[in-house]
């Protein structure tokens, strides 16, 4: 089965082609980006040095938040679109599991971590155990202190993953807790690609179900719903 | 200073841009592959997505094996005119060390293997160790079953990278010893690209001694030299 994946919940604009847990193409581009103009034509550029035809695609992998509103709507409209003009199937995959999937290495956790403004990140804890993703913990709303200091609690290496730079110039990490390294540290669509193989997919009219997951509403929402209260 | 990357040593094509520890691009094809007719067009599209300009590449960094002498031939011829057409330096990376590079991660060996042929594998151990990788062996040639021997007597858990399916699937592994995952396994210029930035330039006629790490001759070379004793 043929995946095309796609991550552009942050800054950086991935795509990938993965086959039955083999990567066959990664493409990230992390300049000069506006997923907007961007992301169609590194698509077709990908299908182009590949030489595999677009018809063949069984499956859009796509990373659905949390992440920046604007980069997750153009992945999911895009998504979507392919799913619907090839006729095959999607599959959602939240951006922080991704992120897990660039380090499958056992004996540590991994805490990926996305801005969520005002001095607070979204996370989740993970972790690797014969070869499969363990979820230590639902995706959760925090101070980037009251992270680390969970993290610290941890008897074991704790690797943090995603948008944690900020994080780490501004506070003092615990002992056991490190900043991956650049190589591994950022959304990967062949990552995205690797997870949503063992995932249901959409399809059909279940297509236009998938949904980004936001962990709050944009702040366009919240003054709206401020102005027109329920009711 | 921007690094433009290659890692042709294996059946993996790959480039990466690289800047001051950032990797700006990262694109890797493992299918339909000549990388004598696709390496080029892949430098090219990645150019063309970033919109930088070729000519403010600093430096090239190339994987110098060891590897497959036909891919590691292109790779360095390819390096070395680019260098000298646009009057940039030149890195040669070790391949092993370049997939080292793949797996920034602390507490554990990393065990990169390329196949050798008739049951051997090149390979050398290395760790990470505050940032920087620490390299415990030269690189060595080995059959798998002594590489296995050595790995399983190591006080750390093992991840073998690199060409390793075919050996893993013929011994029985060492219990603290494990094949990594697909998307850290293969080599990625992005790796190399940043193992480069710490290392020595060549540049104006020193280009020309940019040499391939090859472990041993080729089957050509010793059978001409079989043919053609010296004295």
């Amino acid at each position: 089965m043929l995946t095309l994946a796609l991550d552009t919940a942050t800054k950086a604009c991935s795509v990938a082609l993965v086959q039955d847990g083999t990567v066959l193409a990664a493409y990230d581009i992390s300049i000069n980006l506006t997923h907007s103009e961007g992301l169609m034509p590194q698509i077709d550029q990908m299908f182009r040095r590949t030489g595999l035809p677009k018809g063949k695609v069984d499956r859009i992998a796509v990373s659905i938040g949390p992440g920046s509103f604007t980069g997750l709507r153009i992945g999911l409209a895009a998504a979507e679109a392919m799913a619907y003009a090839w006729q095959c199937g999607v599959s959602g995959v939240n951006t922080l599991e991704g992120m897990a999937w660039n380090v499958p290495v056992e004996g540590i956790v991994l805490a990926p971590v996305l801005d969520a403004q005002k001095g607070n990140v979204y996370t989740a804890f993970y972790t690797w155990q014969g070869g499969a993703l363990q979820c230590l913990t639902d995706v959760r709303m925090l101070s980037g202190s009251e992270l680390l200091r969970q993290a610290g609690e941890l008897d074991r290496p704790v690797l943090l993953l995603g948008e944690c730079l900020r994080l780490a110039k501004r506070e003092s990490l615990p002992q056991n807790v490190t900043v991956a390294a650049e190589q591994i540290r950022l959304p990967h669509a062949a990552s995205v690609g690797l997870a949503a193989e063992r995932k249901d997919m959409l399809s059909g009219e279940g297509l236009f179900r998938l949904r980004p997951f936001y962990y709050r509403k944009s702040e366009a929402e919240e003054l709206w719903e401020k102005k027109h209260p329920a009711g």
